[in-house]
């Protein structure tokens, strides 16, 4: 038994680092509670809720956490049903959301009822990759188009290296190769199966990467040039995709659109042509859409997925037409979201639970996965659109009533 | 003593709907028991983590979130000490970090290391505001821009009516007001306190707008007209700013570079050149640095702060030069991060016991917290720059040794 | 007389060079003829149409051009009558435009002729500015934040500065001042009544960093940072304008679109809607707009404006919609054209030629210019937009038909 | 003979209209001449410079312009030697340039003065093509996905009929398709040979969407979907190129940097840092240059380029560095150029003589003329990146010597 009041103080008068509790204590979850100890000592606060875990510890602090004290809780909800006319997905299904923003799981639910009085969403997967970027520092210009060439000549050649690392991924692509001067980014696209991805394509890309260096003697500056383009919103990726690119459709019957949304098809559209085309193109935005990031963001948190990922994820553009017989047509095309079922914070307990509740744990779960992710965005896209559609009514049958 | 066999029967049928169980139950711990249950028959699961919770389950039904089913848990660490010179933030202080991502809070802890070797890191407040941008028609251009100038002429007459509906929010200016067609945009910008703001000014926005709607006739489509721009990449917060633009530079001595991050500063700025500068700029990226994502969302996750914040919220470009001494200076810039140390997710146990950790719970707090934010972005960011920059040298050597 | 053939042996030889001939020329145009001849002779071609011109070559070459050889000829036509109801134009114009594009100008006048017919369009001017934006370098962001601040409380003194360098140019303001690290970007902002004012501004705002140097200490890297933004399309001046901000407005009824333009209002708002908003929102653009950068083009070399302010010019967004009675609404908005009616290229003979057709020539007509200019781009941007929502009609009959 | 005074009053009373009067008069001269004197009329203006034209005014009206009333004269000069070291282009260039812009010419000249001290410009075509992007609509997302799989699997069938239409025109892939709800944005990749290219691939993109139509159903919704991207500026150009992506470098020894430039590499490495990578990017601006557009636009209106092409053609990026022993490294990248040395505004006279001088008119000479038009711009970039950086020398001298 260690003796914790000498450890702590240790730790408050700096003789040993907070990293290094592991070596004297008996276990994980000993460190982790004299490490809590300690920041309870230095802020003179009880940290109880924090202390309040059951998830393995252990593990955890082996792949998710270093110098753990606990766990965060958010608040969980489930919606549903939600059903889903997909590829992959098929049926109704309950989605976990993770959220302290109050009335957003509200606004989905009453998205998903839209969904289901219409006949279900309509969910596809346009495009499934991951990538890295690494940026090469050629000796000219003229080197650098020759190491290009190399590339697209030996493609068979990198991509054996790069898929002796790893069983799942696979490379697929390496585009864009961009020369800038004497800077070359070679785009590397894999699939990599259920896993999201970025820890195995950064290390098969390194390995391509040596064999690139040892054929050609170009210069590695770093593995990740910032054209990958991972957590960084950015056109690129708008225009060829990552991780999972996601589309879902609905036709809203317009007695639907005024019964349960309380305006009409030609309502959503001036609201969606107003704010989310014009309203984000004059403002230089890469977000086309009212409120993607509130739904990514929930199902991220509630299913383990990277937050970091959000920023991608939440990318796209929501597009709405009136259609010949007067109904509405509503869709959300996300080019750019990462995603697993498999490895990564998805191990994590809860994160886990929160899958199975979908039936989407696991190795072939993660197309599922990504098209319930679509009918959900769709469902709070709509759910938002339309409360803010109705307004726009009333208030212009008032403003009219008043002229 | 409620049936919940029954409920749950109902639920399966379709007889009840998931935020009806609460009219059953009598409290509402009984009915996310319920609903859990439910859950976990439909999908043949055990949901044990995610019941274990010790938040105040009431509460969060009331403000965070609907349907609850438990909470989710995600791994919580600390790094530190860190040292900052700000002008809220002075002293050391530990950080309390969620994430799933291996490896993250060790690679900001080193950065602290390399911050605490350097004699600390200053930090600053460059803007504090949030904003509502709503959209609005009027009958031509012509009416667009006279209301433009009523706007602007009446603009004490709109700040009082809006500050009727908050003791925190004061509207300091409505600008940009971007007239497009007969579509205008007016940019309410409000001080906010220590609360994030965006409930605070979307409803003082609305009484504004009231006022706006009864004296000029114009017509309100929606409240956001999404140059807001809230939870979206936006140039316009790049330029303008939104939540809190924070900033934290650090000069490292060149020894410090060469024994902490085995690189030297030269190796650093070409890292930051290619990677976070033109590699960015060749993607259409907004963020012109390696990692702020990261660090953003563990932070955001550990205290409670939006999670689609995120998005905007890791926006941001780091510089990177040698000093004329040959030491490296360093720097992070985030113009647009929405922080509170006060309501929202703030306000949940394990948000809170973050916080305080820091001493940076309630009111008065948040500029102290965004500073200790600043740092720890720069921690994590110099951190990575350093370990890409000390693979560039080692291979530089390397490649030269063998030419 | 200087002996021709000696020069240009001398220039072919290398040993003097083309920029010298004036040393040993009797005047402007003798040098001219000597360096065309060389030119002919180098290049074994008959210079014959180069050499035809009518300008004052000596003038042209004090002020516009260096090493003249001559001129190129442009064809120019003239479009009209384009109706305009603006504030500072009023009545009838025909417009010059200088175009190697075929049938870009008959585009136009079918334009101008649905303008007449719909009653005139209405033309504003929205703001008008110009701007330069240094670069400058403090000791650190602490300093960075200090000389913002002197800045700001120090306006009136630097205005007073700025302003002891021009007649006609006035410092408006100083914003935005984005501090990045120690780099500060102050953006000036000035009116420059009837010039484009480039220039004018660039003397003014180095005067003023004269003063700001002395003052704070303050390093200058740069008199032009790229936050001005001059000759790049940009954002900031997208939201921000440059130059002149102008818009233009018509109201097209129904059967004029039916019988002038072979469509229906429906089938043009729907091609600006998946044209020009989702098409370049897609695609990562900053031109929400069929072909402004045609008019722009047209008007700019046919009038003497600066050819690179094209690229600035030509940003902005079409908005298209359907009115309650049936009718058209179609605007353009272009927030950053530079303009001028006096100096620069505004004083070459045929310039000042095509702008007096519009009696635009000289002072206190710049505004009356900028509005027929956003007249002129309107006109053209609804006659291709009818163009093509004539085939997407004609050929959804056709497809419906077949259906 | 035409009675002119008769036509003329008509004109003025509007009984006919400006482009009717080539009905009534012998030829195109004598249409002109009426033109210009009701142009005169009205404006109580002498057009005689306008009126001073060589070109075969009868060949443009057929091809450049409609309702000619003469030619806009553009004061042209010449620099040189340009001495460039490319794959197209070997040895010594005299380049024309037009523009009313004082001192860009001397600039350039300048630059061309620092390349031939270092040896000539290496200068390479990293990409050539021209595109066209409709934009389509299904019947659903569902019916996008199976359209977009029937152009890849029937690629070679569309490029058959794609090529019916052109000889010099080569489709060499459709690539991105991008699917936005029922939405479909094909980018049709030609290769056109030494025109320009868009009226060609205009043709065969619309004769091949005819086969699309007729096998798969799919409504086309116009020619153009602005994914092409033309004529605006576009990260999907900036990435993908369009048109002439050309690079040029140049290394410069660091004792012409300073006897020439008056400066050190250290200094350029700065400003570019500051100016064209950082102040570019925190404006939202796609522009990573100082000024591209003077250099593109000069050689553009010399040469009878589309001018609303210096739109895309002025993209780019500059990068600097300082090379291991000192000398200064200096690139640009213009990914986004549409050239042409045959077809459209090259026929006219002046653009055919310009061309000619640089012996570029013609077949088989786009890619030499692309390879002096990146010269150039290396040239005029260096040439202002060097006076920038040795006022910024020179200050922190002076700031320096104070301190």
């Amino acid at each position: 038994m260690v003796n914790e009041r000498e450890i702590i103080d240790k730790l408050i008068n700096g003789d040993i680092k907070l990293h290094e509790i592991e070596k004297y204590a008996e276990n994980i979850d000993e460190a982790l509670t004299i490490r809590r100890k300690f920041a309870e000592e230095i802020s003179n606060t009880e940290l109880k809720n924090i202390s309040n875990y059951s998830i393995n510890m252990e593990l955890a602090s082996k792949k998710n956490i270093e110098n753990p004290i606990g766990v965060i809780q958010i608040p969980l909800g489930i919606a549903g049903p939600l059903k889903v006319n997909g590829d992959h997905a098929n049926g109704k299904f309950y989605v976990p959301l993770a959220t302290s923003e109050g009335a957003l799981l509200a606004s989905i639910n009453r998205g998903f009822s839209v969904i289901s009085a219409s006949g279900g969403v309509t969910t596809k997967i346009l495009d499934d990759k991951m990538t890295r970027a690494p940026v090469l520092k050629a000796k000219s210009v003229t080197d650098a188009i020759q190491i290009k060439s190399w590339i697209n000549n030996n493609f068979q050649e990198l991509k054996e290296a790069a898929e002796t690392t790893t069983r799942h991924g696979k490379l697929i692509k390496i585009d864009p190769i961009m020369v800038i001067g004497k800077y070359i980014y070679p785009r590397f696209v894999f699939t990599t199966g259920d896993s999201m991805g970025m820890n195995m394509v950064t290390i098969a890309t390194e390995t391509a990467l040596n064999l690139l260096n040892t054929k050609t003697g170009v210069h590695v500056v770093a593995l990740s040039g910032n054209v990958c383009v991972d957590k960084k919103p950015s056109s690129l990726n708008f225009i060829e995709g990552r991780g999972k690119s996601i589309t879902a459709e609905l036709v809203v019957p317009k007695d639907i659109v005024k019964n349960k949304l309380k305006t009409t098809p030609e309502s959503i559209v001036e609201v969606n042509t107003a704010k989310n085309l014009i309203g984000s193109a004059i403002s230089g935005s890469m977000g086309f859409n009212a409120q993607y990031a509130n739904m990514i963001g929930a199902i991220f948190l509630a299913t383990g997925q990277d937050e970091a990922h959000i920023v991608e994820g939440s990318l796209g553009i929501t597009t709405a037409m009136v259609e010949e017989n007067g109904d509405l047509y509503f869709a959300v095309t996300l080019p750019d979201v990462p995603l697993a079922t498999f490895g990564g914070g998805t191990s994590l307990e809860t994160a886990r639970e929160c899958l199975e509740i979908m039936d989407c744990y696991g190795n072939g779960k993660v197309k599922k996965f990504a098209e319930i992710v679509a009918g959900t965005v769709l469902a709070g896209e709509l759910s938002l659109m339309g409360a803010l559609a109705a307004g726009h009514l009333a208030r212009a049958h008032k403003d009219l009533g008043r002229a």
